[in-house]
């Protein structure tokens, strides 16, 4: 295990406010960022939590590369859909207001999707797709992201990790929350390999020759990650589909930039990420209540099944996050010592000096 | 290659028309059941087209296993939603009208969804989702299915091997059509390596006591299909999860039988099945013919990309079959002689006997 330090979600989150607020973020808008971004480190998500402050949102906000006000602009409206643009705002922010707008809408027409364009990597997927939970509704959370994913028989990134998120709530039972990069691993996962001098498994990315790569550094360097299924034999091109598929929502429908033309996230340029949002109100096709005593019903079922020999558990997805949530709300996030040195440098570059307390 | 013997297309729905008609299914209906069929052999999907004629519909037809007049219920209606129970009919003619519907609503409200309960086995997914692109409208098309397969770390067959059918018109380039098992293979994969004594790749599938199979009788004979992604280490728990998904909103959300229950095709008993549908106008959210556009430039710029050494085309999902269609819509469907043996069967104890004249 690599070496942590622990500090309470309240206080980072306060920090991550104070930080946002400093770079001309407003007050209600960088306390929607702060709770998406600690979120994912409280899901054990951490690579999509505050270790992005610095290189990624304080980098851009700085330089002017995001717009800290997050306009967000009604391009076209029906009864049940909403196609928005996120004035290259906060991705945090913009998404999560889309989200909010696709539920309002959803109460009404028992069924809504928001399209989004023009806005930034916007961190966890399904923190947008759980807001639905609390409103009985599924929530539904995709978007597109810069590209380093090569199609099947493709030697070049050209498609994101663009995430499947879906939340669907439960009775008794915790909510079923999916929340799925397209590709086998996000680029986070074979940068963690190599730092650690560890070869990757054989399926996850190809060098830049079109090898299936073993060694990190020719997947880092030019080469492309795999989407779900890996090879031919084992159904690739399904995951290159899905991947697809969440650009074409996310990305084409919305009007966003798509395939090779998003945003890396270390370009002056708008990324003009696309985002697309959906929620369906369960009782516009069937009692809350029997749905929900089903889902328990289901959950309980799959967990009584019996395991493969040396497992102990089958788990429903979101289920360890809920767990670590748990764990760290009481005990504290853990944050890798690299990712506490790139919160004090961005502090200093904000001059909001890192100076949280860590539990002991 | 299989020997095969080629049939007119139109003469297959004939015959399949007059075998259905026979087994009091009103004509109309029939000819819809019939077009999903032979589709499914048109677009080279052998084992969802005709040869499921005997076994499964005529059996079960003959039988009382299904209604023959598919009497549709409406259950709950609101501008954007619709819950309907499909009468334990044939699930080709339940899911056609299904999105037939599911389409007129999204024409006034922007969107819409629609559920089924009580269908059986509907054929092949992306029949239903492809209804959309005429109306310039993304269609989505999910059902359940007969429990096949193993939750990660799970021993027994408990999901089914659930599609998605997802269809995105374009403008000058031919639609996206993704239409995909969430299980790495479907068990019909399986089966034919069997009969030709081959090996099956790792990964596929499980035995009975949970060991990865290479011979496929141990996946049939009581073991498992593994979802997409295969083993853990290649993230099969997304394909369990995708799988998982497609469950709870065709067969949860609907009211359907859900997860082991949903009924075997060989069962007398109601198979229960359940179906989502989902159309989305585009036009909603930005103008057609700017997505279109960009769908075209999207599609070129992946088949312009740079191949795997050997590889000399990048696919889009869909493709292989409008190229298929194309050709067998002029040079007859071809079918293996099983098929053309189990039709001849099939004719005979429904008293039409198969008498179409090969073409040579």
């Amino acid at each position: 295990m690599p070496k942590t330090i622990a500090f309470p979600a309240e206080a980072l989150i306060d920090y991550v406010v104070r930080f946002f607020t400093a770079l001309d973020v407003p007050e209600i808008d960088a306390r929607i960022a702060a709770d998406v971004l600690v979120s994912a480190d409280l899901r054990g998500i951490s690579s999509h939590g505050v270790i992005r402050l610095h290189s990624y949102y304080g980098d851009r906000l700085r330089k002017g590369g995001i717009n800290p006000t997050s306009p967000l602009k009604t391009l076209r409206e029906s009864p049940a859909t909403l196609a928005l643009d996120g004035g290259n705002g906060l991705g945090q922010v913009i998404a999560y207001r889309a989200m909010s707008r696709c539920i309002e809408i959803a109460e009404q027409a028992g069924l809504a999707v928001t399209t989004v364009r023009n806005s930034n990597h916007f961190g966890i997927a399904g923190y947008y797709a759980m807001m639905a939970l609390p409103e009985d509704m599924i929530g539904i959370s995709l978007t597109n992201s810069q590209p380093l994913v090569a199609p099947t028989f493709g030697l070049h990134r050209i498609l994101g990790t663009n995430p499947i998120a879906v939340a669907v709530p439960a009775g008794e039972e915790r909510p079923y929350v999916l929340d799925m990069a397209t590709s086998i691993v996000p680029i986070g996962k074979v940068a963690v390999h190599e730092k650690a001098g560890q070869k990757i498994p054989i399926g996850w990315g190809i060098t830049a020759k079109g090898e299936l790569a073993q060694d990190p550094i020719d997947v880092l360097n030019g080469g492309a990650l795999l989407p779900l299924g890996g090879p031919a034999e084992l159904r690739g091109y399904k995951g290159y589909g899905l991947s697809l598929l969440v650009d074409l929502l996310s990305g084409v429908l919305s009007g966003a930039a798509f395939g090779g033309d998003v945003g890396q996230v270390s370009e002056a340029r708008n990324a003009d990420v696309g985002h697309f949002f959906a929620a369906i109100k369960i009782e516009n096709f069937r009692p809350i209540d029997f749905f929900k005593a089903d889902m328990d019903t289901y959950i309980q079922s799959l967990k009584s099944q019996p395991k493969l020999p040396g497992q102990d558990q089958i788990y429903i997805h979101g289920e360890k996050e809920f767990d670590l949530m748990e764990k760290y709300q009481k005990e504290g996030v853990p944050l890798m010592v690299e990712i506490v040195e790139s919160l004090k440098e961005a502090g200093a570059s904000a001059g909001i000096p890192f100076d949280l307390r860590p539990i002991e």
